[in-house]
């Protein structure tokens, strides 16, 4: 067991699976949520009640739980009835939320009905909607909408938050007492962009002596990061936090089985491809390994989103050690 | 702090406030809960999710609890959006029943989150319904109409589970176990015939060595129990039970001020009255004592059913230490 201080910044199922290989690597986690979600379960609860987003903290606190019976409850799905497709977890943290009026307590409270290894906070606690606008100055709002859509060629393009959002302080304060600050791998401009675009994580990244990382995807996102390789994604994850902070990059060298690839393939994904040339450029250290998963990933029936998520996924315990040697 | 292991039988709040009290008094405590509940946030859980009641076990549970910001979050409601009107704690329960299929264990779970003293019960986990057949064959069905409904006269009526229900052997050894059991004060037809009338319950309360005890309630129930005194209700309870089976009645002979009876007068209630010759002539021990708490009791405006409840409450301390010394 390493005692390295690490911060996880992300949310979604990429930071999901990440936190919970760590937590058998380190018990000094630090997981960071974007709150920009404003998707399924949670963009109904965040509409009806006026909640910050609880869905993607519930998934970082579950992946860090060392209850299993409280794990199971959380990523509960009502399967039926007025609450079809909502978890309970969710349900836990905006009930919490609505009634002390403050995020953070609730995050706190299920943290430990969940005995959670570490800690998890929401990067920021403000309320923002996440804003894209294209190379054309073209607007699109609302965090799922942009996650999903076809950018129809217009690569790169410009996020935001608005308001701009806050880093808070005990996020801030993670990132400088950090040994490693791991950017998880991610929907790029969905989870990752919303959580590094918020004002103040650039200026924590570039002060901290922690290593900063970046752990890249495995397969390009149809639509939107079609033909990115390694480098492209590292550059964009430095286009959004505005400065040239990163000191690794961790990135994929195997190749999953040819019936896998044909079905990404049929979804216009693929794996994303290693330019060494470019890497060798860079001003950051690239590490690359062996990291895909040989087990297949799980999701509820309920989770009209998970459903659709990518069944090709990093092996955690792998990256984990890489993330605690370094 | 006594060590007697009391259990008390009903559900709702005359049941709540008691438990909130006892359990300052002793840490064996069981609460054998009624499972005919079907109103409000109960009832649309229900039937939306074919799940067993959990309003009054929550109830139970909160009133045991050690854990006050889970206390309160159990009894958070939701005041808009599609959770309308449902607390927290039933979605808790009803999550964790539909999860495992298992309400027992749905129970066990939310009782460690709660951290509560003693146990919480159901009294039988057969999905019943209440139905009454009135002195002229009159059929109704469902415990909250029963339990708001206009008797029009025909009092008495036949209080019966369709199907009749099992005792739960944890419930039943409780019992046999115990050294005292308690009848709750509460709605007698609505919350303590639905535990009572269960199958086994009579029973058990025969084979006991415990002291059966009814804590009568304080004010009448219009169309229901008008003109009932106390030896009325006691005998309405053994005629649930099937078995002469009271060792004791504790009941109430303090009265409210003018300005409070006034104001339930308006409502065509009235404090229950004592025949001290009938209560003489009875076969069970009667203990009158001023038992009427000081305090208001207190309500949630997003609790559509409490905030019509009785505002005239048992004294729970004054009753507890009666409990603890018989």
């Amino acid at each position: 067991m390493s005692h390295k201080k690490i911060v996880l910044i992300g949310g979604g199922t990429g930071s999901f699976a990440l936190l919970s290989s760590l937590k058998n690597y380190t018990k000094n986690i630090t997981g960071l949520v974007n709150m920009a979600d404003d998707g399924g379960s949670t963009g109904i609860l965040r509409d009806e009640l006026g909640v910050l987003p609880p869905g993607d903290v519930r998934q970082c606190l579950v992946a860090l739980s060392e209850s299993s019976k409280t794990r199971d409850l959380f990523n509960y799905r009502f399967g039926e009835g007025s609450f079809k497709g909502h978890s309970f977890g969710n349900l836990f943290i905006s009930a919490m939320e609505k009634m002390t009026n403050n995020f953070s307590e609730a995050v706190e409270l299920a943290s430990e009905t969940l005995r959670i290894t570490g800690q998890v906070l929401p990067i920021t606690t403000e309320k923002s909607e996440l804003v894209m606008t294209d190379t054309d100055g073209k607007i699109t709002k609302k965090q799922f909408t942009i996650g999903n859509m076809d950018f129809a060629g217009k690569k790169r393009p410009n996020i935001a938050l608005d308001p701009p959002g806050k880093i808070l302080p005990e996020a801030r304060d993670a990132i400088i007492d950090a040994d490693v600050v791991v950017i998880a791998p991610g929907n790029l401009y969905g989870s990752l962009a919303p959580a590094l675009v918020v004002d103040g994580v650039g200026e924590a990244l570039a002060k901290t002596k922690a290593k900063v990382v970046y752990v890249c995807n495995l397969v390009t996102k149809p639509k939107q990061t079609d033909d990115f390789k390694v480098h492209d994604y590292a550059s964009e994850i430095e286009r959004f936090i505005g400065l040239p902070v990163l000191d690794y990059v961790i990135y994929n060298t195997d190749n999953p089985t040819q019936e896998i690839l044909k079905k990404y393939a049929s979804d216009d994904e693929f794996i994303v491809e290693v330019d060494k040339k470019a890497l060798k450029k860079a001003h950051y250290q690239s590490i690359g390994r062996d990291l895909i998963d040989e087990q297949p990933a799980r999701f509820d029936k309920n989770d009209a989103i998970a459903s659709k998520r990518s069944l090709i996924r990093h092996n955690g315990d792998e990256v984990s050690k890489i993330l605690t040697t370094l």
